[in-house]
């Protein structure tokens, strides 16, 4: 896999958000001292949601497993559905960062799918993870201001694979042109949304099994009676 | 589409299981009032799931959906859990009986999937079962009785797949032999649990755009540039 990220990099990508949270007559602390109380304040919150839920944790809880203050947490997150909202951009940002990296990294379609899927499946071995994802969905049903960010979020993402994957592939002749692009991206998560469920409910998952039936699928090796008798 | 069923064939199913509750000193009334009663309870139990969450929905608030009385539902259901049970027990056995139907009606493997595919992406178009199996898939992370049974019914699903379909097509030199079959049926499985969680998220998702891809995917069509040059 060509690609790593650390939540140490991630801290960088937030750093003019940091500044504005500066500007606000806090004490006088450095930037990075700021992101990571931020960033231990959203792991405390994986780790909540995770084990008790979305719903049933609060932000007493929160602050429980990140060891600070009431004082300390509030002065980032004025509530959970803020905190939902910065792990949902984080996430965003991440999904960005690495279809950037990707696809200016190599120019072959089925090279940059492969890149991307290495990547974004990796993800996947942190089952915490995966329950977050699956509380974030159900709280989404009865939560209009976290659904409106799930849905903004995926939305950005999947207009990110339609325009430099999807799109340019058809044009070229390598995707099936009479495939609706917005379809092909959506199916393209479903292979990720669908193994975090499966995941989550069987840890013992393997995941590359799964993203060899996935990769065969895309790159046409799946089937392989066809009327051109291919195998 | 070939295929359709309804609630009323559904009872019939069931007729079995009602007969013993009926040997338990109950009054006399027909197996058809029985089950016409049980599935308003399970009706109910879905709107309320939908509409607040299972963990928002209480017995009193299904009764009150059902319009019966405590003594009514309890009679049938002694919790929320035996009721998703039921109602999981429910899916379970419409699938096995999609699966049956259509295979025992179909010989080529591309005609079964197309066939299954058109029977379950169907379903999808009541968003209000959508939620609930997102609900579901939530509440089996913190309950264990309810994740039992999840996993056991998407078991059994996976292996009908995989017996009657993927491995026997794999055999026939179909689908590639190289692929895990149980991964095979994982991601089919994926392809309808990542389109229920968009239809959920965005009730316009044109079901049938997807299923074109999926179908692409599968029978090969999507990616057109291969080292045969198939277009």
């Amino acid at each position: 896999m060509a690609l790593t990220w650390s939540r140490k990099r991630m801290s960088v990508r937030f750093k003019n958000r940091i500044l504005v949270f500066g500007g606000r007559a806090m004490p006088k602390v450095t930037d990075a001292h700021l992101e990571a109380r931020r960033q231990q304040i959203l792991d405390a919150a994986t780790e909540c949601f995770a084990r008790k839920g979305f719903h049933r944790s609060t932000m007493h809880d929160i602050c429980q497993m990140a060891e600070l203050s009431p004082g300390a947490v509030y002065r980032y997150f004025q509530s959970k559905d803020e905190i939902i909202e910065a792990m949902e951009e984080q996430g965003r940002q991440h999904s960005a960062a690495v279809i950037d990296a990707v696809t200016s990294e190599r120019t072959e379609t089925l090279d940059v799918l492969e890149g991307l899927v290495d990547v974004f499946f990796s993800k996947l071995e942190d089952v915490r993870d995966c329950a977050v994802h699956i509380e974030l969905w159900a709280e989404a049903l009865s939560n209009p201001k976290i659904k409106q960010t799930v849905v903004r979020i995926d939305e950005s993402i999947r207009n990110a694979f339609i325009q430099r994957i999807v799109s340019a592939a058809q044009h070229r002749g390598e995707i099936n042109a009479a495939l609706d692009p917005d379809a092909v991206a959506r199916v393209m998560m479903a292979f990720w949304d669908g193994l975090v469920l499966q995941k989550t409910l069987d840890p013992e998952v393997d995941i590359w099994k799964y993203v060899a039936v996935m990769k065969a699928m895309i790159g046409g090796t799946f089937w392989q009676k066809t009327e051109a008798g291919r195998s």
